[in-house]
């Protein structure tokens, strides 16, 4: 460590250190050094994870967030897809338990007409990734260069790879720096991460799904709104059309958990079946997906136009194309029991009859990791295979002796673990509950200033 | 950076940051681990810094700044000098202008019977250290290993050094640290700061010089306060008798700034001359330092015994001893003529008849720096010479045309930019001021349970 690091040059990244923890308000200038910086090399860790923790205790103003997503946005490639001529809309889930929309959504949107650019990322704790979902499809291939995937783009409308190096190299830096540095929890941190790089995608519209519940890194309505309308604002200030879905996770999304059975739930709706709270959600994402593509007047309109491109099988053919383009193997898509099986099942019965009370998503989702479904550290690798398919959610009527969930698993360890997570995360109650959470708890931004519509 | 550098430990940093992000209160245990590792190398500095930061913004209780007090006293050897039969006391400053009471306090105590082990630091900013001060006699040597520094300590009684790699390692590596990542400004860090370096010391008692004012680092009482109470709890937690005063640093202490200049009048006050506010200071702290030490029942008896030590010459005779023991030219203080000399002298003069109403303290430190008094930055060397001699001090009459200070200076450039600072330093108001700072703001702690007894 050399103390004076950074006291010879013209921007002195103390004093910006110094004056957030102030409580100051940054210039526009002095975030863009400071990234700039810190990207180069110019600054080292141990400055910028102080200035991350005053940022964490702190906050920013509105202004200060876009200029950090701008900053981190432009410290690498912006893809001009200019010369596609459709729209180019993307979607963006703040992380979940079983949602597998994106795999359903991008092919969708491309089978409608507008252009779906979708750089994701990997499983992150208890939640699951669209790219450890992708890989678990022989062959596919996310690491695909700027080239490639333009050309994917260009063939079928739709592209789904993971973030590369050109792309805001920035947030990769920050993002590391955060992880070991207690400084993950903050919204203005995380809309400035998510939307520098949608933003580098070189969209015209995004549909932010920010989840909360039990399964959420937002657990509260409240934080997720806040975050919501932090990103719909930062968007926006950049010209971009943004909306947010405030969605349940309260209990996991569909009935399947797990990156081959996630694949195989998500064909299903391709295939105009599935689980209701699973096809309405995609439906509501891609009726807002067509509409801010331009594609659909109304949000209305644009899910009746989805439900029509799944009843033909012009969605499911779109998703084969991509795997196929992508390097996959599309006989698992035509026959999902080609895709990687686990060896053994395990059932979880009802120990009592009644009501399914709550589902605690988060143990879920934990259990999913425990079996190999995730990473318990960034070092291991995922297994396919395994995973959770839940027979009974809230509000389900059970039997005693009748199965809660299935665990697909490969090591009988692993099984044991996860099915005392199961068991725990399962309430039973005698009576039916009140209610349980809405799919949509409420729509943020998505305001078209054209015609004024919303939906 | 490697992400996962702490996370194999059964101690997780990352954990200790999160805790104090969310205002937990740490354990002893997580502290001594925190400093511990970092001391030792396994923990990261990007790690340290977030959660310093978090410390400066959520502040720590005061079991807490104890639990690191102890733990940074730990990382390194505390002096034994149980084989000295006098009590061990030392006086500590938190910083100012013209502060050169240690020199004179130092070999007053000494004279008194009490041992003085003191381990001190250099100029800070716009403060002065003294170490630089001692630095002005020719050949004093301020880097005695540990074996020397308890030989001339048995041998005169006291001693003055620099802090050796051996005390306290933790806080030099956090010191350097926070230097760059701005949580320098917390309390609790500064507490830790001092009172580990000096418990180190194996000290019985301590003597808190708090400064307060304009020229001080914690400009207004209350802040000064904080600190004051703050370092005499931890003081009094591991054992110790404790007693701060917060005292006046409105302006500067005494006539004289600069490191030669500041030897000339602490040899002043050590034969029983020199300005009545630097004298007055003196006697006070002394008069604690034999009261806490057990040689005067009574600091008001304190003072009466330090003002005949003074007065027989025993006091110089101990500062001449200790300057031979330590290497230094005795007869520089015999004959302070003999110290360094500026080559050129330049007299500020009042441009208007009046009263000094106030003197911005910081600014003279200033112009004292910026002569080569003290560093601009780190490895800028010091120039013993050069300084500043105040003429007229708050509430004093001056006419138009009279002096108001004196600069010793070696470089006709610098001369001219301490000279502005110097004259903005003072303003004249035409009426006596209503009042100056007392020069003792108040006491806090020093209670002596034996006997209950304070003043």
């Amino acid at each position: 460590m050399n103390p004076t690091a950074s006291s010879t040059q013209t921007f002195r990244a103390i004093d910006v250190i110094r004056k957030k923890r102030d409580a100051g308000e940054l210039s526009r200038g002095e975030i863009k050094s400071l990234v700039n910086a810190y990207t180069n090399g110019d600054i080292p860790d141990y400055q910028v994870s102080a200035w991350l923790m005053a940022v964490v205790l702190r906050g920013m103003t509105r202004v200060e967030t876009a200029a950090l997503t701008d900053a981190m946005l432009r410290s690498g490639e912006v893809l001009d897809l200019s010369s596609l001529h459709a729209k180019k809309v993307d979607k963006h889930s703040t992380g979940g338990v079983g949602d597998k929309t994106s795999l359903v959504l991008a092919p969708l949107a491309a089978a409608a007409g507008v252009a779906v650019p979708m750089i994701s990322g990997r499983g992150l704790g208890h939640t699951g990734g669209t790219l450890d979902k992708l890989e678990a499809i022989p062959g596919f291939n996310v690491n695909l260069s700027v080239k490639q995937f333009r050309r994917v783009l260009e063939t079928c409308g739709c592209a789904m790879i993971g973030q590369t190096a050109e792309i805001a190299p920035a947030d990769r830096k920050l993002y590391a720096l955060r992880d070991v540095t207690g400084t993950v929890e903050s919204p203005h941190l995380i809309c400035a991460s998510i939307m520098s790089k949608k933003l580098a995608e070189g969209i015209d519209a995004l549909v932010l799904d920010v989840k909360t519940g039990s399964g959420a890194f937002m657990k509260n309505e409240k934080d997720a709104a806040f975050l919501a309308e932090l990103m719909v604002e930062t968007g926006e200030r950049m010209g971009k059309k943004v909306v947010a879905l405030i969605t349940d996770m309260d209990q996991p999304l569909g009935n399947m958990i797990g990156n081959s059975l996630e694949v195989v739930e998500a064909v299903e709706i391709l295939r105009g079946r599935g689980p209701d709270d699973l096809r309405l959600l995609c439906l509501e994402l891609a009726g807002w997906m067509l509409h801010l593509g331009g594609i659909a007047g109304t949000v209305a309109e644009g899910k009746k136009q989805s439900e029509e491109l799944i009843a033909s099988g012009k969605a499911f053919d779109k998703f084969r194309r991509m795997v196929e383009l992508q390097g996959g193997d599309p006989r698992t898509i035509d026959d999902p029991k080609k895709l990687p099986q686990a060896e053994r099942t395990m059932t979880l019965s009802s120990p009592k009859s009644g009501y399914i009370a709550y589902l605690q998503c988060e143990l879920v989702g934990t259990a999913c990791v425990i079996l190999g479904g995730g990473r318990e550290r960034k070092e291991d690798s995922v297994d396919p295979a395994v995973g959770i398919v839940l027979h009974k959610k809230v509000g389900d009527a059970v039997s005693t002796g009748e199965p809660l969930a299935t665990i697909y698993y490969n090591s009988e360890e692993r099984a044991e673990r996860s099915r005392q997570l199961l068991e725990q995360s399962y309430q039973i109650a005698d009576s039916l509950p009140h209610g349980k959470s809405p799919l949509i708890h409420r729509v943020i931004g998505g305001v078209i200033e054209e015609s004024g519509e919303k939906n």
